[in-house]
């Protein structure tokens, strides 16, 4: 039997657009292959959040499901696919399910039995769990099914009373198919290989993985749809990032990839980051119907990589920048972002914010009879470039793109309505170190449009008042985001990155480590007016991250290190 | 028997202030009653969202357990307490569980079996459920517990498997305790004593309801606490909108109230609108740590009220008033808002953003080289006001109350860092035809503070263009408004409101409602970064409604009334 595995970009709630995709691959391969398997909840893309509740939504949602179950007769290829079924008993109103469709019929429809409740997750919002085994003979050959969390049960997970892979050992399955709506962050490839390979092995079946991929709002889908054999020896994979598709032949006691399959390679992590944030910002922008971004350039590196990694998402025709000099920028921010510009071929405007500064800082003495203080004039500036950037957007509907980067966001480093100002932050979940290094790694990759070098070397300044430099306010970074890193989500990190960061930290009082959690505790009522953040970590600010804001948070003991025995 | 209810006003978080609360209650009462029963979750107060999960939470939490089971030793009182308990089973890490303290011991414990999962619930988040029945017989009268949710399970609720009021049937119950971190919405008070009288009824035996009360972030608890007897009739409740204490006096076969207890009397709309926000802006301004607030006014209602309830909730002392004339702006927009502010003794400001606006356009020409559209010129007037009351913000530590209400952040028809501008916003919940409401039950209630007639009779306009009116791009509010409603939360509300607003819109054609619909659709986005909005209906923008931006929304028919049959 030849299984065809379908990794597609779906677009949330574009039942036409996502019907289309799913017909063109169930055409293309019903001449060669006999089944082909999409991902969880591919007609609606994952996930619809509230959508799901519409009315509209499931009448839309079924009537593609006809349309495809009816093309099963035109096209006489078996077809996989995941989708939301409405609950006949108590619970939730819907499952989350899968059905296997063969010449016009629904043969075999299993419903998810582990609903995630955890992180970005919130399946039981909308979902009643299945209770039974998904395992289904078809053409003379025995498949057992999985919808993604399904799988991650096991091992050192207690989450779940029950495990659904127990339901499928020693059942001599043929094969395990798996349909995931698996978002990528980092580690998470390496974790997802490690359970999946493990539950092969367990059942000695081999395992056919299939995710979705693309962007959808701040959460990216890296495909890397795989398969291992029953000893859950990695076979191979499709390409990472990218729309894929590849077949593989199974038999009795028998799995072989064809050539549509590459060998896996773990993808390092500075490449990790570009390729997760290129990707969220090419779908947010193509799928939000906007065409072009507008980036404010600082002459730092948050701003540089933004409009880097924007051109090579969009295209440099694409891609506005306005620099905004005032009484404190530095020669370098004006002349950096020319070089910046031009090596990117990208439309520079500059738009001094010097006479409405003065301007501000007049009419705020006259009206409030008082010179404003150090804090007022700072904001000031940085709304003032907020609202320039705004008019430009409002103008030729660019989408701002907002730089700030994780470090400052955490501690709140940061201005409402300023910097922050924008529809979508491409690195607002990678901390300042890591921006450095993926402005090397940007520069390894593309020698030909480098950020230039003035920028990389500077020392970071917000230059919003004389000789400013972040680190009069805040940690050297090396300190900082190890801090962070830790608070934030030192819970879900791998045990050595924990030791190593306890280590760099070990003569840093412990009181100092408590201000750092103060700042992120105190900020967190910027964050709740940010724009969406492409999440690129275990745990990103949004909806992984749900903390209340009026509230005393409990102090944690910095120096904590039992979890790491 | 006598059982004092402790309806108190909790901060999340803050175990030393939450315990000095509970401990002086514990002290009060322990010589005049045996028992003295708090609410669910009262040491963090209710809802600590992830909070909940930090290293630092669980031992703080159990800090103050220790200290309320030492004080039943100094003070000879019975406690009962609603916390989290860590889960030692599989499943999530924690219980949210109740506990009954006599003597220095933790005699019983119940955890919570019904663990909501919709609108702004989201406690299978951190909360195993419980699996056993709360019956526990204390000092010869026999008890049932239950837990908020666990009394939401049965009539037309199928959401859950099972319902925790039947395993108290049929026992020979002397009272039914529950314990709730109840909030308040529109309808609420309503629908919780139609629920909980009918348990009492169904389990035959009296019912003692205790909730918290305060608001917390953009949740308001109401508390209005109350007790029943085992025929479901209502005895009395506890006072709405403040902390209050009650006793009653149990013995078999019979229950009674004291004097504490007052009749109950359900709250008109405009009083609970009024009471709801009232409440939220209070504690909001409090647990947040600011003391004063600062309004942009418009002239308009919206501004208005705004300031009006917050003169009422902080002080006038407390509140600050900045108006921005432009030349679009009418002559009554500061006259008007000269009258409000001296009726309520509230100090006004005058900044007109005249200068800076035409600087704006100038420049604006200059370096794009076009002249600003409407939208933008629209905009950069927003956006310079709500930059000035930010100016004012940083100079002087005073929130800004953003004053956009739910049918403007419905439809988009408001600037993100213009009018949006704020930390905090008490109308955002209230279509315009009820802020309309809201306004003149203010005035009935406060004949000698009224709102200017003027404001409440001017035809609604932005005036952000020559003689604009919210009418030359919007539907006059009273069709607006039941669009929305249906849209928004149709499900929830009561058939006979839904069939009124059908009626109302039987002559609207169909493609009107669904541009309607599609307004607000676009408009995700902009609310995305929406301060925290105080909740007053049964579906509000923020956690209780979850949808994606880039997405296509499924069309719905607007003439669907199957479920009003």
């Amino acid at each position: 039997m030849r299984i065809v595995t379908a990794q597609l970009n779906y677009k949330i709630g574009d039942f036409a657009g996502n019907f289309a995709k799913i017909a063109a691959q169930i055409e293309h391969y019903a001449a060669t292959a006999d089944m082909i398997v999409f991902s969880e909840l591919c007609l609606s893309g994952y996930y619809p959040r509230d959508l799901i509740l519409q009315s509209g939504f499931l009448p839309a949602q079924n009537a593609i499901l006809e349309k495809i179950t009816a093309l099963t007769l035109q096209f006489p290829i078996s077809v996989v696919v995941g989708f939301v079924e409405k609950n006949t008993g108590k619970g939730q109103p819907y499952h989350n399910s899968l059905t296997l469709i063969h010449r016009g019929k629904r043969l075999f429809t299993y419903h998810k039995r582990l609903l995630p409740v955890y992180n970005i997750f919130n399946e039981a919002r909308h979902f009643a769990p299945g209770n039974q085994p998904g395992i289904c003979s078809f053409q003379g050959l025995k498949f057992g099914f999985l919808i993604c969390e399904d799988g991650w049960a096991g091992m050192d997970n207690y989450l779940y009373a029950g495990d659904p892979v127990d339901d499928l050992m020693a059942k001599s399955l043929d094969a395990i198919i798996c349909i995931n709506g698996s978002p990528s962050n980092l580690g998470k490839q390496h974790e997802r290989l490690h359970r999946f390979t493990a539950i092969a092995k367990r059942c000695q079946a081999p395992l056919i993985f299939s995710n979705q991929v693309g962007g959808n709002d701040d959460i990216v889908f890296d495909g890397a749809s795989f398969v291992c054999d029953k000893e859950g020896k990695l076979l191979g994979s499709l390409k990472a990032f990218t729309e894929d598709t590849g077949t593989i032949v199974l038999n009795k006691n028998h799995i072989e990839i064809t050539s549509d399959y590459q060998a896996y390679h773990e993808i390092p992590e500075a490449e990790f980051f570009y390729e997760q944030i290129l990707l969220g910002l090419k779908d947010y922008v193509r799928k939000s119907i906007f065409n072009k971004v507008v980036i404010g350039l600082s002459g730092g590196i948050d701003s540089a990589l933004t409009l880097a990694v924007a051109v090579k998402a969009l295209g440099a025709n694409n891609v506005s920048a306005i620099t905004m000099p005032s009484r404190y920028s530095s020669k370098g921010s004006i002349t950096d972002s020319e070089a910046l510009c031009k090596t990117l071929q990208v439309k520079l405007y500059t738009r001094s914010i010097e006479e409405e500064f003065t301007l501000a800082l007049t009419q705020f003495k006259q009206v409030f009879g008082e010179t404003p203080s150090a804090l007022t004039e700072q904001n000031i500036q940085a709304r003032l470039r907020g609202r320039i950037l705004m008019e430009y957007s409002n103008q030729t509907g660019a989408l701002v793109l907002s730089t700030g980067n994780k470090s400052e966001l955490s501690v709140g480093y940061t201005t409402l309505y300023g910097d922050m100002t924008g529809g979508f932050n491409i690195i607002g979940d990678l901390y300042k170190t890591e921006v450095y290094k993926l402005a090397h790694y940007f520069n390894q990759r593309f020698p030909e449009t480098p950020i230039p070098q003035a920028i990389l070397d500077k020392v970071p300044s917000a230059e919003l008042a004389p000789n400013q430099k972040d680190s009069d306010t805040l940690p050297e970074y090396a300190i900082l985001d190890p801090i962070l890193k830790l608070y934030i989500e030192g819970d879900l990190l791998p045990k050595h990155e924990r030791r190593e960061y306890h280590a760099l930290l070990k003569d840093i009082c412990s009181a100092y480590i408590h201000k750092v959690h103060q700042l992120v505790d105190a900020a967190e009522f910027k964050r709740r007016q940010s724009p969406p953040i492409v999440r690129v970590q275990r745990r990103a600010f949004g909806f992984g991250r749900q903390f209340p804001i009026a509230a005393t948070y409990p102090k944690i003991d910095p120096t904590e290190k039992t979890d790491l025995t």
